[in-house]
């Protein structure tokens, strides 16, 4: 991995680590909800089942990996996760689909409001449940080719996101660190490798 | 795929698919619970986050792909997946971790318990972050070789898994007919071909 690339992973880690953290005594807005059911299957087994929803939502995801030709590198960022091992993680560009937008628009929304990117071209690399028995949020993964910083970062109140560009041989590398580490930017990676080895 | 595979999986399919749900009024059982916290960066921000417990714990769960060698075939489990589009997912054998167990134990408890199969060795495929921005479940795939019908399927009260063999082929198959759709057991499917590959 390159030296420059490694140091400023490094600084973005140490910015974004936590140091310190408590329970929110005074948290009214719940983004989680949960909701019990029964469901009665053909079989006349009734089955109790809780259902997650974010939001009001049930939580479908876009996540995109955006790819710069001339680079031949892919933008990634790097974010909080302060439930990690590391406080901090690699992940690519990903947010959840509003209410009457569809994947493709809110993948070319989220690259641009997390990063100031446009891209010219999406290819659908797969789809997938986040966590089939808790919940119904439906992720999409997309390849987003010719690039190009259009805009500045446009982030939420609690959102903070860095980001950088890496070879596919340094995201690898990122991954066998343990810094690339959420399931849904794994699957993407390794769909990638398939869609290249095509 | 071969007819008398498809005809089995439809079987299951046929028989587990959800006809009728409500929600559960009765509920007392909370299956997850929802923590709010306030953590301090190490750049000074302080961000608020939900975390996601599963029973107390923080959700953490082994995933296993057991492979008959003398078959060629790997052992897939059909389950009730009711919030997703069929109501019925194709999927490894899978399940959490208990306090005071080991990743491997977890996942030869579970494969015993789901299918009653016992295998003599496991292979670490890969771990993973099941939701990184909610909950701290970290998750781990194992490849499971040497495998032997044992003892009797050992399931809980709300449980129900019927299994079959399915060929590495069938299984990309049945992916791509969208009824092996979770994102675990893709990115374990995915990380065996990966595995096969070196």
């Amino acid at each position: 991995m390159r030296k420059e690339k490694l140091n400023e992973l490094k600084l973005y880690i140490n910015e974004l680590k936590t140091i310190n953290y408590k329970i929110n005594e005074d948290s009214k807005k719940n983004f989680i909800q949960i909701i019990p059911y029964l469901y009665t299957l053909n079989n006349g087994r009734i089955i109790p089942r809780e259902k997650l929803l974010k939001n009001g939502l049930d939580g479908s995801a876009v996540m995109i990996a955006p790819y710069d030709t001339k680079k031949n590198e892919f933008l990634v960022n790097i974010e909080p996760r302060v439930f990690t091992k590391f406080g901090v993680a690699v992940s690519f560009p990903a947010g959840y689909i509003e209410r009457n937008e569809s994947a493709v628009e809110a993948a070319s929304r989220e690259l641009r409001e997390e990063t100031g990117f446009v891209a010219k071209k999406y290819i659908h690399l797969d789809s997938y449940y986040q966590d089939e028995g808790i919940s119904s949020a439906y992720n999409h993964s997309f390849l987003a080719l010719d690039i190009m910083k259009k805009y500045n970062q446009d982030l939420g109140e609690n959102e903070i996101v860095k980001y950088m560009f890496l070879s596919l041989e340094e995201l690898l590398e990122v991954e066998k660190m343990g810094y690339l580490s959420g399931g849904n930017t794994k699957l993407t990676l390794c769909k990638i490798k398939d869609y290249l080895r095509r």
